[in-house]
């Protein structure tokens, strides 16, 4: 989007940002007290806690989506979003495996959600820096993340 | 809107209408396991699973309610959503009810959700053939979906 | 934003705050049956509760935040967005404390989410005055809301 249309939004897409971040602080938190807990035994109890577990970071995920893909550029960001979608297919598949494998980690998609937030961090900061110096860095920030856009797909 | 307006938004639209897909077929994944489990017995148990099935498909429905909304039209859209949400008062209170009687499901609102599905994704495919093929559906796609809201009625 | 901007999400706008409505009252049913269970015993537990119940509101936050701030006006709703924040954490950090003192309830930042919704239905009020009557109060409406987000701020 045209950084003027953004007036009206900045704002609430910022404390979103904000507010994804703070979640991801909470899942954090979660995971590192979970590492005492005994696994999950019978299969709907893994179904569930997966479904749980991909459920709880959906919001977030939907947030940062859209504040990246309209702060700075709509393309890398519906991409690292494909991405996402097939890295939670695999995480999801994967708890429902033998109970004797390890399970999957709390948190998934780190990388992904990580380049989202980068994203829409740039777009605000630039809007900051537009706004108070005039200076747009838009342009650039829109072809360094449709270039390194290309590197989540390293595994 | 018009389908100008959409240029920023429809790769970000429709990776959300794929994550919402996605999130149907791991609900469905859920109710296919909790097949054998017992039913909740206290009241709180019963109360809490009723909330926790309706909070966990809320991002769903808010996404596609707004990508159907923006897409196609926002008057069927919100019309479903607002039998979507008499739907779910129903599938709450019925939760609360005696223990003997038998629970709702774990799903509910499928029709409306896969009304709103529906017209999410033909306004998707609509930008994708105006933009390609440079035919535009969008006035017959609204047509019908404001004559087909009424049918969402039948019980 | 321009009253006149909001002609394709109004009724969208509106059913999302219907449904945050009800998810309130969803969660205050909860609270209800609550009051007899037992507190959680070890830190995971504590942890993981404190995680779900943020979790659980958090799309309720969210779009009560942009339906305030697109209908009304971006800062006061960024103000009280802010403050949640901070309430949010306050409540998680509290739930992690000793078990012997008394646990944070269900809800939190209830006064924080009753000003974003009133906020939103007051948009959503003059929007439609606005189009049956012709009286646009909405000058109005963002002065007030802008002096009273301060009293937010008493605690």
């Amino acid at each position: 989007m045209d950084i003027d249309d953004l007036d009206n939004v900045i704002f609430l897409g910022a404390v979103t940002v904000l507010s994804a971040l703070q979640n991801v602080f909470f899942a954090y938190t979660v995971q590192n007290e979970s590492v005492h807990q005994r696994p999950a035994n019978t299969a709907f109890d893994r179904v569930s806690v997966a479904n749980h577990n991909c459920i709880e970071v959906y919001p977030t995920f939907l947030a940062l989506l859209w504040t990246a893909g309209l702060f700075v550029n709509q393309a890398p960001a519906a991409f690292a979003g494909l991405l996402y979608l097939v890295v939670r297919h695999k995480y999801f598949v994967g708890y429902l495996g033998e109970n004797s494998q390890s399970l999957p980690g709390f948190f998934f998609g780190k990388r992904l959600m990580a380049f989202l937030f980068i994203m829409s961090t740039a777009g605000i900061v630039n809007y900051a820096t537009n706004y108070f110096l005039g200076i747009n860095f838009l342009f650039y920030i829109q072809t360094v993340t449709k270039a390194s856009a290309a590197l989540l797909l390293i595994p």
